[in-house]
């Protein structure tokens, strides 16, 4: 089993903090009233490219730098955050970079690729996107950057949770969504070191529950097709060898409903004024369940994945209004 | 005519500073690389009950109070972000609070102002909501904190330009949206005071351009039916006769089109990761105008007023997709 440490996850801090942001820790009285415990939440929408995923990116590939393996061309597959995190790390090295993704890909996240300075590439399916990317991977001198089952990679979204764990003491419990499962496994590689009596929580949407499945079997299970999740950053069909080793480690594990990661992102957005994705919205409803039964007061640190939502994602959260069903732990719902 | 100074200015924020925030001032890399100037927000979205307008009912309040003038009870006439500023402010001070709103106003809208403990009356419309408040003011003890048309609201406003120039020097020019006109006359007071060289310019909807009427003609102008324009921050009937002898002395101002506040809405919350309203957005066509006739680099500050958004409008911001068509300044559109 590969082993990442608390010290990789500091060399990784050190590696990329000039090159990624110290995202603020924001709080709301409201929230934190209405539930009757004090919930922070560590907000990677301002990171670089509007998500945690450039840590990790950019942590990759400076550490290849800082080995002497400095790649002629890097190549990633995707058509979200990582497709932008890593057009952004190569730009920031001067290292050239080639994405492949979807011809489906939305004009805004192919543009902020591009506007990176990284060649893109537009394949007929997701199938030949991957195929053609490990293609170009085995030339002489080309490096993959893969979404998240990559030590490094790991090491670079746990700085999140490690810079929030510097900042605020005596949290009880720390959540995370669930895609490709690198931002949970960095989180608690964190959390185990900085702070091992908080317990960590990871959350998926029950439409793409590979991880859950997974963690129910002690086997990665892979899903048939792309899941039908408005969480487009946990749409991932399994989760790594490396980080399901990791998923395994954690406290518990919650499934929601679409219907939940809409309406917490509706009231993450009007309660934060933010402008959050609902990939991280998704773990609401696990930290409301969760506080549900706790019997004293609790202080529970919330990563918010990102914040890059398209105009169709825009329309299919804000077709209901839950705005006026005000969040309580009483209420069985949401 | 009445005088209000920076004198006023600085002991609002005295009065004020415990009781809102020192909100952030947030810079968009590319928004600057592809306008060749340097653009500021002041992002009022973080204010106490989400817009500025904590800031001029805070100042009013405990003004009153520092004067031995603590009223019984405080009354307004509302729908929007000034009601939730008066409920907020009278909650700080232990001040009870009776807030007149027109039965259309939305539900969590009415739901925010009465969480500040505020008593809330509906009315059939807002004719009738403004006679029940002045029949109300003329109560014994009972004072009315207008939503702009008072030295003290206006001197409240002014403490984002003041907070923004203390932080941020050498700025050319300061664009704030315009409703009633109290944010952008604080905003001058402060901006003649602490930056003589800057130009100040106002924005205000098209579709509701009784600022705009009022300065050709030279004396203030009334609407005669609530304005039909997304910006609910700027459908006021008419500026007070407080603000507009400051507005007299913008620099500049601009009548904006509905597609372009929609335009720059989608574009401010999109690149800053924000929770903007759309009046937050109203100024951002004016200064993309006023720099496409500038010959130097310029440092520019736009405050974005609020970020208190329902899903009726967010319906409407989204319903067409700008995000494709990126910010230039070399197109005519936008």
């Amino acid at each position: 089993m590969v082993s990442i440490t608390i010290e990789d996850i500091k060399a990784a801090k050190n590696r990329i903090h000039k090159f990624v942001n110290k995202t603020p820790i924001l709080f709301s009285n409201k929230l934190s009233e209405w539930f009757g415990h004090d919930i922070f939440f560590k907000a990677e929408c301002f990171q670089k490219i509007g998500a945690f995923k450039s840590r990790g990116a950019c942590n990759t590939l400076a550490w290849l730098i800082e080995n002497n393996e400095r790649p002629e061309l890097v190549v990633s597959n995707s058509s979200g955050n990582h497709a932008q995190a890593v057009a952004y790390a190569t730009s920031q090295f001067g290292v050239p970079a080639t994405i492949y993704m979807p011809e489906s890909v939305s004009r805004v996240k192919a543009q902020a690729t591009k506007s990176y300075g990284a060649k893109t590439i537009f394949c007929k399916n997701r199938a030949i996107v991957d195929k053609e990317t490990e293609l170009a991977s085995q030339e002489e001198g080309t490096y993959w950057i893969p979404p998240f089952n990559h030590p490094q990679v790991i090491a670079g979204q746990g700085t999140a949770a490690f810079e929030s764990l510097n900042e605020l003491h005596d949290i009880d419990a720390i959540f995370a969504p669930c895609g490709g499962g690198g931002l949970l496994s960095g989180s608690l590689i964190a959390t185990r070191a900085l702070s091992p009596k908080s317990v960590i929580i990871g959350a998926e949407p029950k439409e793409a529950n590979d991880a859950a499945i997974s963690l129910r079997k002690n086997s990665i299970h892979t899903l048939s097709a792309t899941p039908d999740t408005i969480a487009d950053g946990a749409r991932t069909l399994s989760v790594g060898d490396i980080t399901f080793e990791y998923l395994k480690q954690l406290d518990d594990f919650y499934e929601i409903e679409e219907d939940d990661i809409i309406y917490w992102t509706q009231w993450l957005s009007h309660l934060l004024k933010v402008r959050v994705e609902p990939t991280s919205a998704i773990p609401m409803s696990a930290v409301k369940k969760w506080l549900s039964k706790q019997k004293t007061k609790k202080r529970v640190l919330v990563i918010i994945s990102g914040g890059n939502v398209d105009k169709a994602t825009m329309n299919k959260i804000w077709s209901k209004d839950y705005l006026s069903e005000i969040p309580s732990l009483i209420s069985q719902t949401k």
